[in-house]
């Protein structure tokens, strides 16, 4: 089965056309700093008819287009309800199924983009095939989408399965979602400058001297032997694993995923993962999965088909 | 519709015969020391006799047996998968389904205690009508229960919602399911003890001199002024309420469900709650209604039409 796949990201949208478990030809779109979500509708439209006559296939030969974006969603009405901060501001004034039958005579689909990307890894990716899944994805902030029984689980108000946004130190940091201490504000991207800067003896750190502040430098000096970048990868990692403890605890799945670009240094995280994870949590039945996922970012595109054949929305 | 419903307890278990959203009858049994369930049949069997004849309703007339059990079962096979500590050993080899067709010629469901609870507030509680409720029960330990789109979120291995054993405090105290800092750990019956005795000044405290330190003892404490019952207060209710912040950012629901035993100081409970979670939760739609179960013990007992009339489950 062939399907239109649209990912649109924070800085760039791919669309791409798919067929079945595998990306046939693909179209990156600069986003920009579009605020107008209307204006970039054609860019997006002219994308996909270039990956269309890239791989040649015809539009009507495609069971409909599916798109992943990062907000909150309605997946039948295509509804947004939430952006990004300072981007497509108008988006929820957008009839995007009216775009996708007016330009290309299908039916659309939309999901938020932690849901899209479990959605992949369950269908082609490293959960392939399983039906009780949850998902951390580790990055800018802390993703979570969340299967059950072979159903994303979305929630009465199309949030559910916030996992970043789960409070592993009830008197901790503020988070941009309004509570304290949540997965995302103790460990991601953008919290972790704040993170080692408040760190005792920072100053000292090899961590004072980087120009960037990310994952990357904090493993490449915590793996060099920097006491203070050592404390503070421990420190994430342990919030990592009890955060998905705490999911565990409250979804009961069979696998749970990491992805997102911090893993990049899986092999300094996902080893104290599963130890941890194994050790504490609560499964008599046996042990949870700890997978890294597979598919990159592509597993968004790849959440196409089963987004679209879904029954039971 | 009739239909009995036993509820098994620590203490005692109880037998009733119910119709839709009442309790015709009821029969308490001493469950004792019992370590097998086995010779507690019975009992059962006999208590379940004396409701029926009590409000004269004939077994034939029943829809079903609906048995509420504190541990993880299987709604369908009636199986056991655990039990309170040191009791019933034998359950993983009783059939129940068996027996309740031999002695009373009707089909048997059993579900967890407290998703039975969540189920009678939602059939004719404080959530009557609604679809999509989490429920924490505070009590000598911190039950959890998820209704989402109108169905028991069950999990791969019926063990999701586990409420209470949700980390919130990532290096916090050892909770008897094997992680730390649970919202169990953290502030339930059987870890207050050890949380009041650890707490500085705690010997000049008027706590130091209960013979019993459990909630009730610690709310005359705090309303009377003691400075550690005060700040101990303060940080049980802060964990309840960062609790329930991640199973909301988890579950999504509409309502926000607290009860058990320790409510019975809910006037200095549940207007911290409400205040702290409408303060902290992400909910873009609106608010969250923050409320205390009305059902009480009954609860689990008028969960029983839910649980025997449930067609997905």
């Amino acid at each position: 089965m062939n399907a239109i796949s649209i990912d649109i990201g924070g800085s760039h949208a791919v669309c791409a056309v798919v067929d079945d478990r595998s990306i046939l030809a693909s179209e990156a779109v600069s986003v920009g700093d579009a605020r107008c979500f209307a204006t970039l509708l054609p860019d997006l439209a002219a994308a996909v008819h270039r990956a269309l006559g890239s791989c040649g296939i015809a539009s009507a030969n495609c069971a409909g287009i599916a798109v992943s974006f990062p907000g909150i969603v309605d997946p039948l009405s295509g509804r947004i309800f939430s952006t990004p901060k300072g981007k497509y501001d108008d988006s929820n004034t957008v009839d995007l199924p009216a775009w996708a039958r007016e330009s290309f005579g299908l039916p659309l689909r939309i999901e938020n983009d932690a849901r899209m990307a479990l959605l992949g890894e369950c269908y082609c990716g490293a959960a392939q095939g399983l039906d009780d899944a949850v998902m951390l994805t580790l990055g800018t902030g802390v993703g979570g989408a969340v299967l059950s029984g072979g159903r994303l689980l979305r929630g009465k108000h199309l949030q559910a399965g916030l996992g970043g946004h789960i409070p592993v130190l009830f008197h901790g940091r503020a988070c941009i979602c309004g509570s304290r201490g949540c997965v995302e504000a103790e460990a991601s991207t953008w919290a972790l400058p704040e993170i080692c800067r408040a760190w005792p003896a920072f100053a000292e750190s090899t961590l004072a001297r980087e120009p960037v502040l990310d994952f990357a430098a904090l493993f490449r000096a915590s793996a060099a032997g920097d006491p203070v970048a050592v404390a503070v990868r421990d420190r994430c990692l342990t919030v990592w694993a009890s955060g998905a403890v705490g999911l565990i605890h409250s979804f009961d799945p069979e696998v749970f995923l990491f992805g997102g670009a911090v893993m990049k240094s899986a092999g300094q995280i996902l080893p104290f993962l599963e130890r941890y994870i194994h050790t504490h949590a609560w499964t008599p039945w046996g042990k949870v999965r700890i997978l890294q996922a597979t598919l990159g970012s592509d597993a968004g595109l790849l959440g196409a088909i089963p987004l679209l054949t879904e029954t039971r929305l």
